[in-house]
Order: C-alpha cells, then sequence, then structure tokens
C-alpha cells in the first residue's frame, strides 16, 4: 500500500527533515522517505523544480511534503500543517501562537548552530571551512547555546510549572520541535549538554521519548544520525 | 484613549517590527510603538525580562506584542496571529501552511540579508564587522537576492496568474510579509532590485502601495527608516 505521504530530503541524514520525521510518528501516518527509497537524484530534482510542474506551490528547499496535488516545504510551517491535522496542535489561537513561537525558536536555534559549522558559505561543507569555523563554534557554545536552551527550559516552566508540554494540557508540535532540538543539541555537543541546567527540559526528553510511537520510532531503523558538523 | 496593543521594537528603525506595524497599519488597529514612546530602554527591560514576571510567556527577542497577559515574539508567527484575528489570513488549514511557508521564505530572506552585513556576530554592529562584511554582501547578492526573489515571483504567479495576492482571492499576512520584504530589498539594493526581472512582483508591491490604510500609513510619521546595512 502506498504511503500517505511524501517526505522529500536528503538520505541518510537526521537534518531539518527529523521534525517532520517525528510528527508523522508520532501521528502513525505512513510516509515513504523519498531520499531514501529514490536517492539522491530525486532529491535534487525536487529542488530543481523539475518535478514541480502543475503539481502545487513552488518549493524552495527541502523538507518537502507532498500528497496528491499539495505540497509544501518550510519546516516550521509543516509541523505546524501536520500538527492541526493531526491533533497535534492546540486549539485555540492564542495557545497555537505560542506552539508557534516556540517552534520557531527552535528552528532559529539549530539555524544559529549550523550557521556556525558553516560560516562562510551556508550551502558549502563544514571541511571546506572548518578552519574558519573553529571559532565560530566556541561563540556559539559560550554566547548562544545555553542562552537558547534556558528560554526553552523558561517556556516549560511557563506551563503547568514545566510538568506536561510545551502549549497546554496535550502534545503540540511545539514538543516535537523542542524534543528534537534537545536530541540534537546533545548529539552534537554532549559534554555542553550534560552540564546545561536544565532540569525541566531533560525530563521533558525523556517523557517524550517514551511516548509509545516515538520510543518504538527511535529503535527503528528509520532514523539516520545527525550530521556530527551541524546542529541538525 | 489607550491603544488595543503595544509593540515592543527598537526605536527610530523599520526592522523586522515593520511587518507587525504594517499588519496593524491595514488592519486598522491601534497600537502603541513602545520603542518610539517610551525609548530603547524600555525595549531592553522586555528583552532582560523584568517585565516579564507573571506576565505571560517568556520572551526571546523583539519584535514583541502585547495585549493584557497575552504577549508573544517571533515575526512570521506574530503575522499569522494577527492575520487570523483580523481577517488577513486564508480559510482553509491547506491555504494557512501556503501562507505561512511564504512569510517564513520572506524571513529568511531578510535574515541571511542580516547576516551578510553582520557576518561575524549576528547581534554586533555593521561597522564593527564592515570589513568583513564586503565580500558576504557580495556574494548575497551575487547568489541569493536575487534566487530569494524568483522564488516569490514564481509564488505569485502560482496563484492566480499572479494578478492577485499571494494565496486565496483576498489579502493575507503573506502579502504584507512579501510587501515589505520588497520595500527593504528596493530600499537597500535599489539598482539590483531595479534590474531584477520580478514584473509580478513590482506590480503587487504597488498594489498593496495603493490601498488606502498602506497608502496613508506610509505617507504618515509612524513610518521608520530602513536600517541602511542590514536587510531590514
Amino acid at each position: 500500500m502506498a504511503a500517505e505521504w511524501e517526505l522529500v530530503y536528503w538520505p541518510g541524514m537526521a537534518g531539518r527533515g527529523e521534525f517532520v520525521r517525528l510528527m508523522f510518528e508520532e501521528a502513525g501516518v505512513t510516509y515513504e522517505d523519498v531520499g531514501e527509497t529514490q536517492g539522491v537524484q530525486a532529491v535534487l530534482e525536487y529542488i530543481q523544480g523539475k518535478n514541480q510542474e502543475g503539481g502545487g506551490i513552488p518549493i524552495y528547499a527541502v523538507p518537502v511534503i507532498i500528497k496528491d496535488q499539495f505540497r509544501m516545504c518550510q519546516m516550521p510551517a509543516i509541523l505546524q500543517y501536520l500538527g492541526k491535522k493531526y491533533s497535534m496542535a492546540p486549539d485555540s489561537l492564542e495557545e497555537d501562537a505560542r506552539a508557534m513561537q516556540i517552534t520557531l525558536g527552535v528552528s532559529d536555534f539549530i539555524e544559529e548552530g549550523h550557521n556556525a559549522f558553516h560560516p562562510y558559505e551556508r550551502s558549502g561543507t563544514y571541511d571546506s571551512q572548518k578552519e574558519m569555523a573553529a571559532d565560530f563554534i566556541k561563540r556559539f557554545l559560550e554566547k548562544r547555546f545555553l542562552k537558547h536552551l534556558l528560554y526553552l527550559e523558561n517556556c516549560l516552566k511557563y506551563n503547568n510549572d514545566g510538568k506536561g508540554f510545551f502549549v497546554g494540557d496535550k502534545l503540540s508540535y511545539a514538543d516535537i520541535a523542542v524534543f528534537n532540538g534537545l536530541r540534537v543539541s546533545d548529539s552534537q555537543f554532549p559534554a555542553e549538554y550534560a552540564a546545561a541546567d536544565i532540569p525541566l527540559l531533560k525530563a521533558f526528553r525523556d517523557r517524550i521519548a517514551s511516548r509509545p510511537k516515538i520510543a518504538e520510532y527511535l529503535k527503528s531503523d528509520r532514523v539516520k544520525p545527525f550530521c556530527g558538523n551541524s546542529m541538525m
């Protein structure tokens, strides 16, 4: 049976696609990870627009999700869309705005981390700019890493004393965004993550990781490694 | 009479706050531009959290909007929230997702432009890093400026052959986002903007600028200058 959705993202890495995979997994929705099943050439064709004629709004970059004639990009927008479609979004306008604020904060966090590893050419390889990157990564760790984490810790504390979710009383796409932001922070900077005084976030991460569908996913071969030289 | 909303943003500049101002202006909603009325110290206090105790979700950065006990940050999330609240958002889930995709594309565009002018320290001044910035700005213009504009041109063309709005048949927050993205592109890089082959976007910009409330705003002293050394 064909999957309900296609996810177009680079094969072999977690990246920004991982946020989308986690949404599908928690929702229990089937998806074809096109980079994995069809290879990198299929991903390049989407980006270059060859598959877009007559097929929906222009796409700027991966991750892209596709279902019949509907397609979209931009990770935070995808999370919100899937959240609303699959009951992983707050009900009120104000709470949804908060969920999006938090999701965009995570997106900024990983983008800043990415840029620290790619200071000269954001779409270039880390290896091509790693000498320049060393100083940027050092400053990112000194000035930004903990700042972002503490902001998220305070956001969590604000809602139900940090004992539950980021917004309201049920899981939303903001929780998935932060959960993956914490996973990649720990993967890329394990010593700094371990040292960070963010007890609520660490307990939150354990709670999300133990949800049945997420736990099953994390044990599966559908999980791709984080890049190791980025914040993705 | 007190304004309906407070907008917290740096005084004396358009910046990311300009997107929010345009939403309020088009909606016909009154707002106090706190940076202008209370000065930069009031803005710093919001960022440093002194005004946040008991007052809502933690704030990461300006622009911030405040109404009674509700406050939020993150420009794209603010645009979507105000759009939904004041009838400047699409009705369907899929169309709203497209509006958010486009809004996030504009946000990425101005962020990349900002980073080109601030390559070493994103929160530092342009003057402190302008020698390094020269090469980054050159490459931004060569590789990214037109790419972003052409993507937006194609998005506009996709909807009603580019003769109306970005999504559906009425104004949405995506239109406001692109409109201001075009204004700042033209302001910062007038020669490159004039040379860009984006006829649909240029006609669109004229249409939005001639809407009565926007036209009145653009003539008023509420308009702040763009920074002149950024894409804001």
